[in-house]
C-alpha cells in the first residue's frame, strides 16, 4: 500500500535552464487540491503544460531528451516495478472537476491556477536559484487579493535569510513578503526537529542540514542544503526527499548527513521507509573536484550502504525505491540520465544493495 | 531592406514562469553564430526546444496559448505585413552546419551549445528575476574551461550592482564573476552614451534609464529599468529594444523616457527607425494602480504619439513595426495577448498612428 504520491514538476540539474527541482507531494489518494512542494524550481508553467499534454495522446509516453534522440521512450527511465504514471494523479484530476464548477472559463490556465492555489507550503532545501526560481516568478499569483491563495515558504533559517535578503528585496523581485496584503509568509524550521505539516497535519516533516560543497569565491566557506524526512504519524511510513547534497566525507565536513541516516535508522522501523528522492548530478566519469558539492553514483551508493549498515540488517533496504533527480545537462552522445541510471544499478549490484532506481522525470507521478 | 534580425527566445510577462524576456539580436543575414541578447529570461533550454521543434512539422504554426484553446494559429499574433518566420534565421542554421563539422555528437544539445556559445553579450534592462533567470542558470556553461566561451553582462550600474550583490554571491548562485577561470564578466554602460557593441562593432548601443514604478515595501522608493537603442553606423538604421517601463508621467517622475524620445527624434533620421520592441503588460481594463510600473495600451500609444510629436511630422512613424512583449498571464477567457493587440490597434487608429503591431512570440524571428 502506497502512502506518498509525488508529482515531478521539475527535476533538471541544469545548466540548460529547463524545469528545475520541484516535487509536489501529497498523501496517496487524498481528495481535494491541497499539496505541498519540495523546492520551487518549477511551478505554474509546468502545471499548465502537464494539463494541456494530458489531452494529447501524441508523444505522451516519449520524454524530451535532446541527446541520441530528441525524444526517448519513457520506460527506459523507470524501474520495471516502479509505481509511476504520466501526469497528475487521478484524485487531483477528479477534485479539479469539482473545483471548476464555480468558474465560467474552463481553460487550461484556469485549471492550472486551481492546482497552483492548492500548493500550501514550499519546503525549500536551499536558496540556489534552480531550487526557488519558479516559486519566485509565480509569487504575484499568491498575493492576488482575488485568488484566495496563501502560501508558506518553510526552510531552515540559513535558507529563509537568503531568500528574504537577496530575492524579495525590491531589487531582484518585488518584496511580496512585507506588503500589507501579502499572503506569502516565511516559516522557520529547526534542524532535526519535527514540524507538523499545515496542509497535511498527519505528517511530521523533519529537516536535516547537509553539506553542499564550498563557496566559489571565498576559500573554505561552506555551502549547505537540507533533506526532508516525511513521516506519517498514523501509518508510521516515511519518505526522504533531498535537495542538492554531498556526503560529509566529500569535503571533510562535520557529520550532518550521517545524523540524518542515524535518525532514520533509529526512528523509522524496518520496511517503513518507502522511498528516497535524491540527486545524482554527474556520472562516474566526472572527477571529484568537478562535482561541486553534488552526488556521484559512487557517493550515492556509498551513502545507501551506510544507511543499511546503521540499520545493522543486510536486507533492510531490499526493494526500496530510489528516485534520482538533478542530473546535469552536459554535451554527450547519450542522455546522462540513462548513463547514471546504469552506473547506479551496477554500483548497487556490487554492493549487494537490492534497491530500485528510477529517474525523476518531469510530468510523471510516482507512488511510494 | 531589413537591418536587424531578432529571435524571440522568451517574451512572457509572467507570472506563469514560462520563458521570460530574452531577444537574440543579430545583423540581418550575418554569417557565423555570434549574437547578443537583450535580457536573459530565456536561454539554452529554449534554444534546444526551438532546434528540436524545427524538425517536427506537427503543430509548427500553432502557438501555446492555454486560454480559449491550448494552441492558437500563429497568424493572429502578427501584423499581416510583418517580416516573421518560425525558428532561427536561415543564416544561423547554415552557420551551425559549418560549426558542427568538428563534433562527433550531432544531437540537439550539441547544436544548442554552439548557438549559446555564440551569445557574446547580454544587455540587461534591469535585475528583476524574469529578465535574468535563465542567463544565471546557464552561466556555468560559460565558465566551462572546455567551452571556449566568454560572455559580457552589459548594463547600467544600478543593474550590474544588483546582479553582483544579490545573485552571483555564493548564496543565490555560485560567484562565477570572481573565480579565476571565469569568462563571465560585467561591463558597465553609461546612460545616454553610445557603447560600441563587441560582437558587432558596426553597432552603437545606447542605454537610457527609464522608470519602472515603485518598490513594493519602501514608500516612494523608485525602481528603474533601461531601454536600448541599437544604431548601425554604416546603414544609419536604428532599433529600440525596451525592458519593463512606464511613462514618466505615470509616477510623476523626472523626464527619463522623454529623453530617449528626444534623442531618437533628433539623432535618428526620419525613416531610419526600423522598429520598437516594447512591453505592454496589461490590457486596457487594468486599473492604473495595478500596472506596477508597466505599460498599458493607452500608455504605449500615448508614448508613440509623443515620439511623433517630437519629430514634428505627422507621418514619421507610418508603417513602423512595433513588437509587443511581456504580456502578463492572467485568468481570462481569451488570450490577453490577442486582447491587447486589438486594443493597441484601436487606440492607434484613434490617434491616427499608422504603426504595425505584432506580438513577440517565443520561437519566432522578426526582421526590422
Amino acid at each position: 500500500m502506497s502512502n506518498f504520491e509525488v508529482t515531478v514538476l521539475g527535476a533538471s540539474g541544469g545548466t540548460d535552464g529547463g524545469a528545475t527541482q520541484c516535487f509536489m507531494v501529497r498523501p496517496m489518494g487524498c481528495r481535494g487540491l491541497r499539496s505541498i512542494c519540495v523546492d520551487g524550481g518549477a511551478g505554474f508553467s509546468q502545471i499548465s503544460q502537464m494539463l494541456a499534454r494530458s489531452k494529447d495522446s501524441f508523444k505522451s509516453e516519449l520524454l524530451e531528451s535532446f541527446y541520441a534522440n530528441d525524444f526517448e521512450p519513457a520506460g527506459q527511465f523507470f524501474d520495471p516495478k516502479a509505481s509511476v504514471s504520466l501526469g497528475f494523479p487521478q484524485c487531483i484530476l477528479g477534485s479539479l472537476e469539482d473545483a471548476l464548477e464555480k468558474h465560467k472559463h474552463l481553460n487550461t490556465f484556469t485549471k492550472a491556477m486551481e492546482i497552483y492555489m492548492g500548493v500550501k507550503e514550499y519546503y525549500i532545501t536551499h536558496a540556489h536559484l534552480d531550487h526557488i526560481g519558479a516559486m519566485v516568478l509565480n509569487s504575484p499569483f499568491a498575493c492576488d487579493a482575488n485568488s484566495g491563495d496563501a502560501k508558506l515558504i518553510c526552510a531552515l533559517p540559513f535558507t529563509l535569510q537568503a531568500i528574504e535578503k537577496h530575492i524579495f528585496n525590491d531589487v531582484i523581485w518585488p518584496d511580496l513578503l512585507h506588503g500589507g496584503s501579502s499572503r506569502l509568509k516565511l516559516s522557520s524550521l529547526t534542524d532535526g526537529i519535527p514540524h507538523v505539516c499545515g496542509a497535511f497535519p498527519q505528517w511530521d516533516i523533519i529537516p536535516f542540514k547537509v553539506h553542499h560543497g564550498f563557496s566559489a569565491s571565498i576559500v573554505d566557506e561552506r555551502v549547505y542544503s537540507t533533506v526532508y524526512l516525511f513521516s506519517d504519524r498514523s501509518t508510521k511510513q516515511s519518505l526522504l526527499v533531498c535537495g542538492d547534497l554531498e556526503p560529509d566525507s566529500a569535503s571533510g565536513g562535520e557529520p550532518l548527513l550521517e545524523k540524518a541516516w542515524e535518525y532514520i535508522a533509529t526512528r523509522v522501523p524496518r520496511g517503513n521507509l518507502k522511498g528516497i528522492i535524491v540527486e545524482c548530478s554527474s556520472s562516474a566519469s566526472t572527477p571529484k573536484h568537478e562535482l561541486y558539492g553534488h552526488m556521484s553514483p559512487a557517493y550515492l551508493v556509498g551513502q545507501l550502504s551506510r544507511l543499511r549498515e546503521m540499520y545493522g540488517d543486510p536486507d533492510v533496504l531490499a526493494g526500496l525505491s530510489i528516485l534520482v533527480t538533478h542530473v546535469k545537462t552536459i554535451i554527450s552522445e547519450k542522455d546522462p540520465r540513462l548513463v547514471i541510471l546504469q552506473e547506479l544499478r551496477e554500483a548497487a549490484l556490487q554492493e549487494r544493495l537490492d534497491v530500485r532506481f528510477s529517474m525523476a522525470v518531469q510530468g510523471y507521478t510516482f507512488s511510494f
